[in-house]
């Protein structure tokens, strides 16, 4: 059950890293089906690292499902675009935002199962949660989200430590999952909405740059 | 036989990336052996990758022949290019579509061979063609050629796809190949000569960019 | 005890390489745990595609002191800085040679008790070393240490060869690894200062860029 659960929160992530992965290729006019390419290494990129480290079978190979809803996602994220006038940067950010909210989930949980301790799941969390989009912002040639100024690593780590938290204190895990989700996006819509900014770790005088 | 075949093409495509590797390391001016390690890592990074996501023992550890093609390969050209008096871009171009049109082919191979279906192997060529050029071009800085307006992913899947139906077909092996390497390179080259340009998936309004 | 030295070296090289990348993020300006996620980049790329590409079990997944290593070097790295006035670039390319000569020979050494020939060992070893700076610069959008004109892999190769003759010729490990450190980060420094540069591999005409 809890693994059903994992594979319609994977099937999810990786539609909207998808739909990530295509309006950003949209908006830098890439041509032909190389939307799709960048697209799918969005989807795909972060799980694939996160099962390659943990020496498990690429998702997308043992169950080309994940392959299908993929392609339907960018194919239907294309028709969308193609029928609107205007697509907004935002959109990008928000499904950008959820996906990696929840592959940060999927990666500490496919984590934790493999019998690694939890300072390795939280790492393998950030890593499946960053860096589908984080290919995708140097293969577009984009300042990687990760490098802006708005709450995007810390929003993730804050929402693997509160799935961390729930889960050590034996919480269910569709709380687990639902609070870790809602502290993710909560924390990376607000940085964006009203501006929080994290200035740990920053230069003092920001003139210098 | 067959495994013979394969492994030729991708001693060649190998050689062709690595050549492709060292003309865009050269034309970037890069000192020393950096253009060593560039070209290397066009020359190794696809076949690298779809190993690595198929559990195989990587191709240049089991068999360092290909390491010595890598090496044979860059210092010929690296040879060839100091006594010409000028180089085009397009010879780095024709190179690559070569050796995308190879990985494309024995990718797909590869994946079929592992007992994969259809749409992971048509998935693994791709990656396996694409990738090391991805690479080359994201470290050189350059705008990586999936992005141009050139036909590139679209002739990869084209290739692909004549391979998948003529394999189905069950057309001989090298006509497979044959029929495959023709599709990619004359979709390729003809878009760079004549311009053709795919229109699908792209910003009706081209003048907002 | 072998296992041992290469345990300490390895620990070494990724708190330089965790420093380097602190460095590098506090340089950018990046905000909040960005700079985790792109010194921790720095620190295990490089041992981490070793270890894939090797077949290993990752390193810092089976041993996990290497995670507390690279977040404590994170840790005491932004501490240092902002009780600093002036953070010169010169610190980040030293910690970035040094880290780069130490894991070259680990990842040679690795290689080697896998059984692999020398000549992959030590592309083995260059890749360990030059693989974490190198996605350091390319998601900081830097041009890659690997193609500027100061002796960069030529250094690591040198390092590399080093180590494999002074192996051949049965000199004890310690010197073996001493003497590879010492000539790896003699070249780079001596680069850096003195302006040393190959001019093997270069165009003829460097105007023409």
């Amino acid at each position: 059950m809890a693994s059903d659960y994992f594979h319609l929160l994977n099937l999810i992530g990786v539609a909207f890293f998808a739909i990530s992965g295509t309006l950003m290729g949209h908006e830098k006019n890439i041509g032909g089906f190389g939307v799709v390419v960048v697209a799918s290494v969005t989807a795909l990129g972060g799980g694939t690292l996160r099962d390659v480290l943990l020496n498990h079978p690429v998702f997308w190979i043992a169950e080309p499902d994940y392959l299908y809803a993929t392609y339907s996602a960018i194919f239907i994220a294309v028709i969308f675009i193609r029928h609107l006038s205007h697509v907004s940067n935002y959109y990008m950010l928000l499904v950008d935002a959820l996906g990696m909210a929840i592959f940060n989930i999927v990666g500490i949980e496919k984590s934790l199962i493999e019998g690694t301790t939890m300072i390795v799941a939280i790492t393998m969390g950030m890593t499946t949660g960053i860096f589908g989009g984080l290919m995708r912002d140097v293969i577009c040639r984009e300042v990687p989200l990760v490098m802006r100024e708005e709450l995007y690593s810390t929003a993730c780590l804050s929402g693997g430590l509160t799935y961390a938290t729930l889960s050590l204190l034996e919480v269910s895990y569709v709380w687990c999952i639902l609070g870790a989700l809602f502290i993710t996006v909560f924390l990376r819509l607000g940085s964006l909405h009203w501006g929080w900014q994290p200035n740990i770790f920053r230069k003092r005088s920001v003139r210098k740059q």
